[in-house]
């Protein structure tokens, strides 16, 4: 018997049960029974995002959702700025490039996240920037950014802070109002235990403002649209309603568990993984770390792409490499969504295997066995 | 007992062992295994579209292929051509505005469809035109637009034609090389048995060439990124790969069978509702009725909402109301996917019974045995 288990950092594992619930017969949208779908959904979504502004839907990935959010935030007279410090954080910035919104991009070495202090000392040096981008946990090299704290600059300057959730929503702590963000991005393959298929967008009243002060090309990503429509619980444009009926069911585990439960198990896990990798001589990647992913060093004389292909074929775990600068350099666990303390033991421990048989030299079990003290701990 | 089936012209009904290899683990899309699926999901779609040319898929509607064509062959310096003659063509003429697009809209009569000697007629008259946007099948009236005629134009105007084919295509005889159609839409939720949440657009070397001299904004619809990433099998944005899953099956079986089969099955389901129409004093609203879907004109008398209650309370039929200016007036039946002689004969019989039920004066049974004629005089 061998089990299939996947811990890329998105899509994540989804659960028997939500399979099942969107494997049944396909229904049409333009119904009540749909809208009062829709109306639940959104009323779990504020609950998710913290938050009391609209949640929007989109039929495709979280990129169309962020793509939506920037262009409709940024109209002509305004301008962002963006930190890039990974895959997804340099994508936004290339959203401002094929729309021509005036942007200031800062580099950060990969694996740091940005602070607050530095996002002052940017807009200090250049008032026109009234827009703030910002990845909260940076998938690509699991690096957190300070949302909290800057988040407290924006809002003392007047300024609209837009943060991409997309790996961070459902699992970190996310407080949308009580931190003053003005828009939250996440996807539907992350946290929400759901395959691809949905962005998702809540956007508060001060950058509805925005949006409503200018005009951006587009209409399948036009935010205004969306918003018309969930007057209605509707939707502009046909809906991937088999997911949303999933994205119910979900939302509803979410709901009963209770977001803070799920912060605390994604913290504990995270830390498990990262005091797993100290006990077998394994460097944690970030300077920053998040709770969301774990990207670990491949050590030296460890070949990554055998490492990846090892543990998939030997032992069912489906882990993720790095990316762009990272690649052949780092592998990624997931914490989110439907993944347990078993599951991420279980993990550790084909990682130890793993790295075993490939020549990393370190105490067979010591992974596993610090990572159950901080599990023992973190239950008592 | 009692069965609901979904007559709606999208979404249609999925087939039972489609949705269960969807409702499978989920899976990661950066792998050998996607791209195999993708590679063969690709051939497959130059069958269905009977052409050569690139088929994109994108995570999203219908509309999100439909504007990534409209604005990617559409850069500055080019007029678009585009007849309103229901809800959707009207859709196409809003991308024009939303991008600033130059076109020229004509409307038509709802119910009729453009036609070969009219566009030559607008194309003499203003030479600047070099870009025709039509939809095959006009899902909001079932009228059908003379493509084939219409491609002789455009070709013989050295002008693009832009087919919105999204309740054509694997429906309606669909030759997009053979008739020199440059770029052809469609969508998940119709022909191809799937729920909504794909869309996808053929691409020819003509459309190509235009795509490629000019530049718009637009990240997750830019065309160039889909062909890009098309050359290893692989996608720009994370893709909803449950649905991927469900389309190489559904493909498949398209294959299996034979678009010729397919396309004679539609005619002859949309042959008999017609006839059975007749035969209960209804009346086919479309002057050019097209057959992938039957719009009937809602009897004098009868209540199209109580209606649509009563056929799918009382007996489990999901079909169509009209949309803007038929609201309240037609109803609607799809012929397209998984949908078979016997669906189509039940949805006649309880098309009848409701009707009996609601006031209409006509023979009962007359509809069924009208109908039972074409099918048995199809299937000699």
């Amino acid at each position: 018997m061998k089990k299939f288990r996947l811990f890329t950092p998105g899509p994540t594992m989804v659960p028997d049960d939500t399979l099942l619930e969107m494997a049944r017969p396909i229904e049409h949208h333009r119904t009540p029974e749909y809208r009062a779908m829709a109306k639940e959904c959104h009323e779990l979504l504020q609950y998710l995002f913290q938050t009391n502004a609209s949640c929007l839907t989109f039929t495709g990935s979280g990129t169309s959702a962020a793509e939506a959010a920037i262009v409709g935030c940024c109209p002509p007279g305004h301008k962002a700025l963006i930190y890039r410090y990974g895959k997804f954080s340099e994508r936004w910035a290339e959203v401002c490039v094929a729309y021509n919104i005036d942007h200031k991009t800062v580099d950060l070495d990969w694996g740091t996240g940005p602070r607050a202090d530095t996002v002052r000392k940017e807009m200090d040096a250049d008032p026109k920037i009234d827009t703030v981008i910002l990845v909260h946990s940076e998938t690509s090299t699991a690096a957190l950014a300070d949302i909290p704290n800057i988040a407290k600059v924006t809002r003392e300057k007047d300024a609209l802070l837009l943060v991409d959730g997309i790996t961070a929503v459902g699992t970190l702590p996310v407080k949308m109002d009580e931190w003053g963000v003005d828009v939250y991005i996440t996807g539907s393959q992350k946290a929400l235990m759901l395959p691809p298929g949905l962005g998702f967008a809540a956007v508060n009243d001060r950058a509805w403002k925005r949006v409503d002060s200018g005009k951006m090309p587009g209409l399948y990503l036009d935010l205004k649209a969306y918003r018309k429509s969930l007057e209605n619980f509707d939707v502009p444009y046909t809906p991937a309603n088999t997911l949303i009926r999933g994205l119910l069911v979900n939302l509803r585990k979410i709901k009963e568990i209770g977001l803070e439960q799920i912060w605390r198990e994604s913290a504990v896990m995270a830390k498990a993984m990262r005091a797993a990798a100290a006990a077998i001589n394994v460097k944690v990647y970030p300077k920053d770390p998040v709770d969301s992913v774990t990207a670990l060093v491949v050590p030296d004389g460890v070949d990554e792409g055998k490492l990846r292909k090892t543990i998939k074929a030997k032992h069912g775990f489906h882990i993720a490499g790095g990316q762009g600068e990272v690649k052949g350099k780092i592998v990624r666990f997931s914490h989110m969504g439907y993944v347990d303390v078993f599951d991420t033991l279980g993990a550790i421990s084909a990682f130890e295997m793993t790295l075993a048989e490939l020549g990393h030299k370190f105490e067979l079990g010591a992974g596993v066995a610090a990572a159950q003290k901080v599990f023992a701990e973190a239950m008592k």
